[in-house]
């Protein structure tokens, strides 16, 4: 391919007529050239798509105009999961009037990815990041705070002192909503099908659920890789135990659909002798017979707050405050209902 | 936030009690400095993550290391088609291995597309970008080439001469097999629910269920804007005709996901007395009772197969030949079956 041919201050002086000292002037909106010519020299680059270079940006110690998104998930199975497809364009939608780009990588570690922020912060090729799914001792954290790379953690608690702001769903309060639904329609042995322990979303999760004990519900949760193949396998399991769950509730919808498919094929009638639930909600999980009860969030909405909130943290010299982001709202649907006897 | 502290060559010419010249030479790989002296400062610019500045990449011409990907759906639906994830998955998973990163930007028209083209390439803000739904007369390509910037589309037809290399599917092959698929089941109403007509795979499909006039076939096509809403109202039309199709086909999983519970709603048993199937497979049509008969592309391996293409773009002087992608294969399950009277 050829090599770009980029217009420079000088051609747009010579164009112009003028100095390239009075074409910097004119484009940086500083006094020294009169109205008439910055008008002139302003057409003038706009007719030849001039733009401030990356290397100019670099010198004047200006900004990349790009955020990151490490996402750490097999590539594989990713697609299966509207939550990233949906936070990645609700995030673009917050960039996209500012032209500001969105760039992702996948990692395939917590350690990758530390090597990621080390390498986009000593490049300056992201002005800030989003970062997801923290656990606890978390080494992305203090890293960050090291690089002084501007950050937003999506998270489920607020953050602690040293740690980058964090824009934090209660998902304690979520927790108790899906299973209080469950025990409220009489459930009394509950199963979690959830993803990897080491997610604090996980283990806050099915830490509301053992506190159901109180009211004399039964809870069992099987950790896998949020997987429909593991969720499908987990659900075999928990159908042949002596004493199966009255209900079950996955971590995403896909685990959810996977579920319901395991117990059509296995010939236990949903909700009659099962209810089943989900954790993320998503167009298919609307769609698919019967419908799925789902904790509902716009995680578009998400994922717009959250890059709304990482560019106000790079106009900010200090840490912001956290944020709380919308809780996510129960939609009772077609899957679940009061426990009936087999 | 405090501004980055960046390690310098003259830093590191002064931590290893040596010129910035022999820095420059080590770091490099230049003769100039001896092996001893070149480990020494390999050594330390190591410990102090040391990186090339984008700024000295950009005095160099050296590359940006950034692929770029422009997006035109709505920001609110992309979540809902797997197609998108899993080909970006499939980008990233090629460029992981060689440090390069993907840029992706939503653009809301073909303008705006051209416009992200010509402002990136003007901010050399990427080295190359991967194109998709090109379209009959589509100003995206003059584009490109006018811009020397690297570019491989993804098409169902071959590129034409002044038009950036392309990967193409051969869309006319797999419209036969899947409309094939069910006039050899023996139907002989068949109707398409359509993306927008002006992509030039909906045509090419369109054409194929035309073609089979030959057969007896009598074949209706209804462009909608690919959204689940739309695929519904559709087949809620088409059921409602005097005469209904006995098959139907549908331009993505969702879309056939919303018209299979459509005709759940409709009491029209899927599949007695109406089939129906998709040009787009994913996890979840495998899983909805009854599974969806999808044409199976793997668009992990398509995304992934369109990077390594670019990659090669990027290092080619002239415009590669175009290659064909593998075919999508056709996977039969259980919503389609010979037609029934009803």
């Amino acid at each position: 391919m050829p090599p770009v041919k980029r217009v420079t201050i000088t051609d747009i002086a010579r164009l112009a007529g003028v100095s390239p000292g009075a074409v910097s002037f004119a484009l940086n909106g500083r006094p020294g050239v009169s109205e008439q010519t910055r008008q002139r020299i302003l057409a003038i680059a706009e007719e030849h798509d001039w733009l401030p270079s990356s290397t100019a940006r670099a010198l004047t110690g200006a900004r990349a105009g790009v955020i990151g998104f490490a996402v750490n998930r097999p590539a594989r199975t990713l697609g299966a999961e509207a939550f990233f497809t949906d936070l990645i364009a609700g995030i673009q939608s917050a960039l996209a009037a500012q032209r500001i780009a969105l760039q992702t990588v996948l990692v395939s570690s917590v350690e990758d990815e530390v090597a990621t922020y080390r390498r986009w912060r000593s490049a300056r090729q992201v002005d800030g990041v989003i970062v997801i799914d923290p656990r606890d001792d978390d080494p992305r954290l203090p890293t960050l705070h090291e690089l002084g790379l501007p950050a937003v953690v999506i998270g489920s608690v607020a953050s602690r002192a040293s740690d980058p702001a964090a824009l934090w769903i209660d998902d304690r309060q979520v927790a108790r909503t899906v299973f209080g639904h469950l025990a409220g329609l009489g459930h009394r042995s509950i199963a979690y099908v959830a993803g990897p322990g080491e997610f604090q979303h996980t283990r806050l999760r099915a830490e509301e659920l053992t506190a159901l004990a109180d009211r004399g519900v039964t809870g069992e949760v099987i950790p896998t890789d949020s997987s429909p193949a593991a969720a499908s396998a987990a659900l075999h399991r928990l159908l042949d135990a002596a004493e199966p769950p009255t209900a079950v509730v996955f971590d995403n919808d896909v685990m959810a659909i996977a579920g319901l498919r395991t117990a059509q094929e296995c010939g236990v009638p949903v909700p009659l002798h099962l209810s089943l639930s989900s954790f993320d909600d998503s167009v298919v999980a609307a769609l698919v017979h019967p419908s799925i009860t789902c904790a509902t969030r716009d995680t578009f909405r998400l994922g717009a707050d959250a890059a709304a909130f990482l560019l106000a943290q790079i106009d900010s010299p200090e840490v912001l405050p956290d944020r709380a982001a919308a809780v996510p709202q129960l939609t009772v649907r077609d899957s679940t209902a009061a426990p009936s006897p087999r």
